[in-house]
């Protein structure tokens, strides 16, 4: 079960209005970006580094290369911080104080183990599956020297926060009188025309799984 | 004057040919994007969060409140890392192996230092100007209470990197003959339409300078 709020350390001071107890944003929001943030320190400088992943049930998959130094000291235990921020827009209030954004925003803390066995297979198809759906049953899976090349790592649900900052901006009644606009401008995601490889060698159609991708 | 893949901790290892040396790149990548991840350690736990910026010349403002932990931690110059990602495309190689994403990714290794006096101000401006640009000039801006309880932080742009991934798909010669369709699925930001403010005091139009906002 992961710790929504449970902990110290997860547990904002700031704008505790914010913060959710729900474990179904908490899988929303991962489930629905494509890109998470994760962070290493090595001899005492942090790192960020963006990384494509995946949840399933209460972990988050992530995979890279073996030689990669992030995935490396990752796999070594060390403490980490994995961040998933979906933008959704941007709030104006009638002050600049008051105007912000619109967001969703998980915060996981804790430490990577490194996937072997069967379960690396499972954990690679999840993050296939999570962000290209149908592509596993298309493409040409890993072999073995692939298979080789590749480290998969597992980062539980277990020290988890959650914040979601939503709804029309919040002036004092003194700025309420002003005459100038207020409101929400919506940021979205989408999709745009796929675009063929020029060396395809049969006449192939853009599959259906790929033109059913919606964000 | 920036450092681009100068030091021994800015240097990837890993696919070297993503790394770019172009500060244009750099300061296109940071004012093309709307939130910055930044990350502080605390008792030796890294934690990762999202806020909003802006660049000014070879430096990245941001700004929080003074009760914030993540700023005053950041403010007594902790050595900090804020990276920067926009996500352009989904790459679908004939394997799964060589699939992979478009982004364009910054990364600014150094340590904050608060900003005050007359620089503060101009910062905040810029941070208005790019993520609300033309709000300057007509919503309220702070007032005493409200400068006192902002932070503002600068980090210089002194340890950069930058990564770029692009191009088709680079399946394998054997992989090529595959009857799979490989290309790029783009991935673009959009605004939609502005949602008014119930609560507007007057009949407003959306400004022409929101209007005028594309991604």
């Amino acid at each position: 079960m992961s710790s929504l709020g449970g902990t110290a350390r997860t547990t904002g001071r700031r704008l505790p209005e914010l913060a959710s107890v729900n474990e179904g944003d908490l899988h929303a929001i991962l489930d629905a970006a494509l890109v998470a943030h994760i962070c290493v320190i090595d001899q005492g400088q942090p790192f960020i580094v963006p990384v494509g992943f995946a949840r399933a049930n209460d972990v988050v998959y992530l995979h890279g290369s073996t030689k990669s130094r992030l995935f490396t000291l990752l796999a070594s235990g060390a403490p980490t911080c994995l961040t998933v921020t979906l933008l959704d827009g941007l709030v104006l209030a009638r002050s600049l104080f008051e105007s912000s954004m619109h967001y969703r925003s998980v915060m996981v803390l804790g430490s990577c183990r490194v996937v072997r066995g069967s379960e690396k297979l499972t954990a690679l198809k999840a993050i296939s599956d999570h962000l290209l759906p149908g592509r596993w049953g298309d493409a040409r899976l890993p072999n073995a020297q692939e298979d080789k090349a590749t480290m998969v790592l597992a980062l539980p649900l277990d020290e988890c926060s959650v914040k979601i900052s939503s709804g029309p901006p919040e002036d004092s009644a003194a700025d309420l009188a002003r005459e100038v606009w207020a409101g929400v401008v919506p940021l979205t995601e989408n999709f745009g025309e796929p675009i063929a490889s020029d060396d395809l060698a049969f006449d192939i159609d853009v599959p259906d799984y790929v033109q059913r991708w919606k964000r």
